[in-house]
């Protein structure tokens, strides 16, 4: 009989093959992305179906099932292989559920998607993306019942992203959020503040190079990883020694560019903070996307969009833009750049709206996966939303309902992490300030910095999967997550602006 | 029992995964040479092995084996399938003598050794690439053995690049050329011809644009493909329709980036123009490497390197930069470019010395293989090599025997094909000279470039590899290869200058 070491050892090198499965399909789309030519699309999208065919049948493999199986049933002592164990187990009883050629068709039915949402987005017209979601739409709705699920079939595609989280759950925490924020939004159109300045001329190139500088100051590993221009910004990775960022630039918005180099910089760290000798495992994979979002958030909000932050950084920016920038002092710049305004690109909308931009989406979506909203009728129900919850007209579908990838990659049930990683965010935000002096200070230097880096690797990112959200959230703060902190956080800054 | 064309159908649906596979295995290999971090490498070769393993493993199924046995038996009345068949079947009793196992070691070892070469290259110092080079030319020489072979172990290896080549073939054809070429050599060496110009100072961004600008000119695609920059200049596709290429640039020396860009828009060009309908199958991939090398070779010195391309030409490369080129005529320019002279790197070399390069790196692997020379003392065998046929003293490694990244690549038995598709090339432009009126003018415009890349699709490209590069020959200029062509070019043209 083989040593419980000996069957782990050959657990390891299989996962380690998924994942380079996995890891090369991410190349591929990563370069979908970027820089591939127009006319690729068609056979990017059969190799992709290629790769996570193939990846699909390795993770379900009948042998390595059986494998998992004598695993489980044996007590390592090693704590953290024993988990990873038990999470291969679950993952693979899901995966089960999907056939490989489910899972081709899928792929197919995404790259199409995607090609054709980018040609929507373009020409500003939502019907030429209707066909394709379509299918998108039926293929997730068939894929809930394949899963199963108790409750709303929405239930079984958030699992994707984070277990810790039900319909019921987010209804009723956005039952919470909503009415709180709202007094915020109120108050602040009230206020007159002035953010003119991030709507001046701000040259690509110089952008890219604040943008790279900033990237870099914040801790990313420029040898570990890079960052390129795309669509729509996004991160991802292929080990934690490589990791990619991507960001757009808008020559008359320097808030665009900005602050999407530093959410998607927040993902990165995560990633390049995962443990490498782990790779392919779930000890060496992020707890669920609530909590990678709660990395990206903090970085973009609790510190880039911080007085301490600017209070040592604007001097720089302002060696990059001194034109630009000339007349605006810390204080103006600090509240221009938090002004708080119903809008209707949810990357841009500031820490308060935005929560209504994802709550939107996340109506959309339950409607659609429970079949009561059709694909064909998203963009009245969208401008619909917008208009209810944030008192706005959306002038069009570009500006409306195609702004998101994340429906032509299929993925529904995404959107809630973003705000429950906002709370998440704001919950680390609260303790890490409290065990961090440098944090305490009216300057948040690089050393500030590094600091608060350190903080995140030691208490969330070397645990990788190995504690859920919930578990880790305990580990970190003493308490599951409390929504309270975000809206004492929120409240604290807001209205003092 | 099923139909033919139902079983056809079977294979050819395998056929497209095996490369989905592949190709995918070549967009990591193009990242890894152009945008990849540093410390993404080593993950890197893993993910490669487990894609070429993978690949591997699908290519000699043994389900997949019967099929295309039982297809071989039958008689497809469809010429072109039958070819297919019988050459997949072919390909598929050569990869089965390589276990995926051995595939797979073999492609962590190449990994290792480009990244070694990368940093040994960098560091002018053999010795840094010394050991995982040993381990690569032990493998390759294991390879050898497993595939089997007639004569040379040598015959085994070229065979992956050009069937209808041999050690015996090839000893022969350079003992015609070699003697036939140093003549030329010899006269050059007495003529004073100016090249100094080449290298003044060519800004980077302006050499870029010109090389965008050609390579658009010779009829590259760019929807279909695009050009990045990387180490070593090289092409690739991930299908016809998206098609990579890539080149270095030197601001000291401007004769490196614009002939690197013409060749490899010629590689581009060729794989641009299989059809694409073939995606997976032989029908759809190029004939050999001489044949590939013939079509880099063709651009590169019978078009790029003529008096007739730069009378057109000229005007418009003067209009990048009309300071450096503000005195040079046509005459001196195209005297210039082609000044014979003994050099150390062959893809700077001319025309004539460039055999040369190319004989002294066939020697150096045929004693490898064999077994007579041993890797550490490569180094003073190639210098000893660049003393006796070309004159000349290498300087260091870095000049010397790092200056290809073929043998990083395992790909030993590939720089024959460099000369076998020059000598293509002569025969199939005499020819083409022939047959298109366009290039008898004195001036090589737009229209002459584009019934040119007409007949070279007619002609070359349509057929895929449904032809042999001997068989292709034949059917293109009514004679197997002849090098005659190439010496009598090569005489007219250089006997001018």
């Amino acid at each position: 009989m083989k040593s419980t070491a000996e069957l782990y050892e050959q657990y390891s090198e299989h996962m380690k093959r998924i994942a380079d499965m996995r890891y090369a399909a991410a190349v591929l789309q990563w370069d979908q992305e970027t820089y591939m030519p127009a006319k690729g699309a068609e056979r990017r999208a059969w190799q992709l179906a290629t790769l996570s065919e193939t990846a699909h049948e390795m993770a379900t493999d009948a042998k390595f099932e059986q494998l998992v199986e004598e695993l489980i049933q044996r007590d390592n002592p090693h704590r953290a292989r024993h988990v990873n164990v038990a999470l291969t187990h679950e993952d693979l009883q899901r995966q089960k559920k999907l056939s490989g050629a489910f899972v081709r068709k899928l792929s197919e039915a995404v790259s199409r998607a995607f090609n054709s949402w980018i040609a929507a987005r373009k020409a500003n017209n939502f019907g030429l993306f209707e066909k394709d979601l379509e299918q998108l739409v039926a293929l997730k709705r068939e894929s809930a019942e394949l899963y199963g699920y108790e409750g709303h079939p929405y239930n079984a595609l958030i699992y994707e992203y984070e277990r810790s989280v039900t319909v019921d759950k987010l209804d009723s925490t956005f039952q919470t959020i909503i009415p709180a924020l709202t007094p915020l939004v109120q108050q602040a159109s009230k206020a007159t503040l002035n953010a003119d300045f991030l709507h001046r001329f701000y040259p690509k190139e110089k952008q890219w190079e604040w943008g790279m500088w900033l990237v870099k100051e914040l801790g990313f590993d420029l040898e570990a990883g890079r960052q390129d221009i795309s669509e729509h910004p996004f991160t991802t990775n292929f080990s934690a020694k490589d990791v990619r960022i991507t960001t757009r630039i808008d020559e008359q918005d320097f808030a665009n560019m900005t602050w999407s180099c530093i959410h998607e910089a927040g993902h990165a760290l995560y990633e390049q903070g995962l443990p490498d000798s782990e790779y392919g495992l779930p000890s060496g994979e992020y707890a669920s996307l609530s909590i990678h979002e709660s990395q990206s958030r903090l970085w973009e909000n609790c510190v880039g969009r911080s007085q301490a932050f600017w209070n040592h950084y604007l001097p720089v920016l302002k060696s990059y833009f001194p034109e630009q920038l000339q007349e605006v002092d810390v204080t103006a710049f600090y509240k221009g750049i938090n002004k708080v305004q119903p809008s209707f690109i949810r990357t841009e909308a500031d820490e308060i709206t935005y929560h209504f931009h994802v709550y939107i989406r996340y109506q959309v979506e339950k409607e659609l996966i429970a079949g009561t909203l059709a694909v064909k009728d998203i963009p009245a129900r969208w401008n619909e939303l917008y208009q209810q919850h944030l008192g706005i007209k959306v002038p069009d579908d570009r500006t409306g309902c195609l702004q998101d990838v994340h429906w032509s990659h299929g993925s529904f049930g995404y959107f809630p992490t973003y705000s429950m990683g906002s709370f998440y965010a704001a919950q680390f935000w609260t303790k890490a300030q409290k065990d961090i002096p440098a944090l305490q200070q009216p300057d948040m230097d690089a050393n500030a910095l590094a600091e608060l880096l350190a903080w995140l690797r030691k208490h969330i990112h070397a645990s990788g999967r190995l504690l859920d959200s919930e578990a880790l959230c305990k580990a970190v703060t003493g308490e599951p997550l409390n929504v309270n902190y975000f809206i004492h956080y929120a409240r604290e800054k807001f209205t003092g602006i």
